[in-house]
């Protein structure tokens, strides 16, 4: 997802310390108690865009933190403009490169890990960047607890099939799988933005969760 | 899969032992020498209906033995006159019980199970009779070497989605998936009778491979 660079971005985000915490790194294994001052479960999503996902998440489950992981400014403000509508206390904002993960996080400080229509990266060259690509299952499986989850959900056929055999030849269980989401039996499922729209188009959305 | 009982079925299958070996437990082991008489890969199908595939298969792949499994006599007769049509040397058929797999071949001698359009058999109580259930992967693993393989395709969601989650819980790795075969750039495909029907009505076909 590209979007036009914002300059005043950077600024705008760094003016709302209460959402996007500056030096991540220094919360490292105090990420619930230093931060969201309790001892919650805490989900991130890795490339959380404008952010609808998990500022819907963090309202219906405010027993849960949420972190959302969105390298591109430009596009994380406007997760924190839904953040700040949404004025709930469980959810921060990052804008952070996943690679650096096991450096903001220790390992099983993060319960869970939200994957939402990651770009495809179609090429098969480009395979590296795909964010079910092993090294970020290598990644994850640094902040994650022993048997952590992964949910993962997608309209792109082609990056389903991948991460299908990603996952298990990394070893991870399968536990849920749906070939059309919106057309199964799983409920509380929270749309992104490109959910509503693609499966308004009669796309399928596949989903799944797998564990380490 | 359900065909009116025929009984004169039985007859005609014993009158065409060039096809349809009588006694099949006395092969175990030697399937590869003493019926086709050379020592070609065998692959089998479980569950093969007309034998419109696995007839096909045959013909487009004489460097493989072929035996297709059919319980049903009935539904097997029309299999068996494909066979005796196509006229060809390389594939067997037997009206047994996938249960006595075991009792039919050595282990190692079954190189890779095909598994097409098998009974959903959708109620959650009927999963121990679904081919993908885990008693079933017990029974080809009894047959096949190390590494086998198990092909499968179905138009049939619940099922696969079920099935993928079964292999992933066996320790099966995931070396194949397409979420709509007619529409990969898999080549080869040899449609089944049901799949000519179901994908002309634009149902996607499902298609994995997995390996033990």
């Amino acid at each position: 997802m590209r979007a036009r660079n914002k300059p005043w971005a950077e600024d705008y985000l760094q003016k709302h310390p209460e959402y996007v915490p500056a030096e991540p790194e220094t919360f490292k294994g105090s990420w619930k108690a230093a931060v969201f001052g309790n001892d919650n479960d805490l989900h991130i999503e890795v490339g959380s865009g404008k952010g609808r996902f998990i500022t819907e998440m963090a309202k219906m489950h405010p027993e849960v933190n949420y972190i959302a992981i969105e390298l591109s400014e430009s596009i994380a403000i406007t997760a924190l403009d839904r953040m700040i509508e949404a004025g709930i206390p469980n959810v921060r904002l990052l804008t952070i490169n996943a690679e650096i993960l096991g450096d903001v996080f220790e390992r099983g400080e993060v319960d869970r890990v939200y994957l939402n229509f990651s770009d495809p990266w179609p090429k098969t060259r480009h395979e590296k960047r795909r964010l079910t690509f092993k090294k970020f299952l290598d990644l994850y499986k640094t902040v994650l607890p022993e048997h952590g989850e992964i949910h993962f959900k997608t309209d792109n056929r082609g990056l389903f099939e991948y991460s299908l055999q990603s996952f298990s030849a990394y070893g991870l269980l399968l536990t849920y799988v749906s070939l059309d989401l919106h057309n199964s039996d799983f409920e509380g499922n929270v749309m992104t933005e490109y959910e509503e729209k693609f499966s308004s188009m009669g796309q399928p959305i596949y989903r799944c969760e797998v564990r380490y």
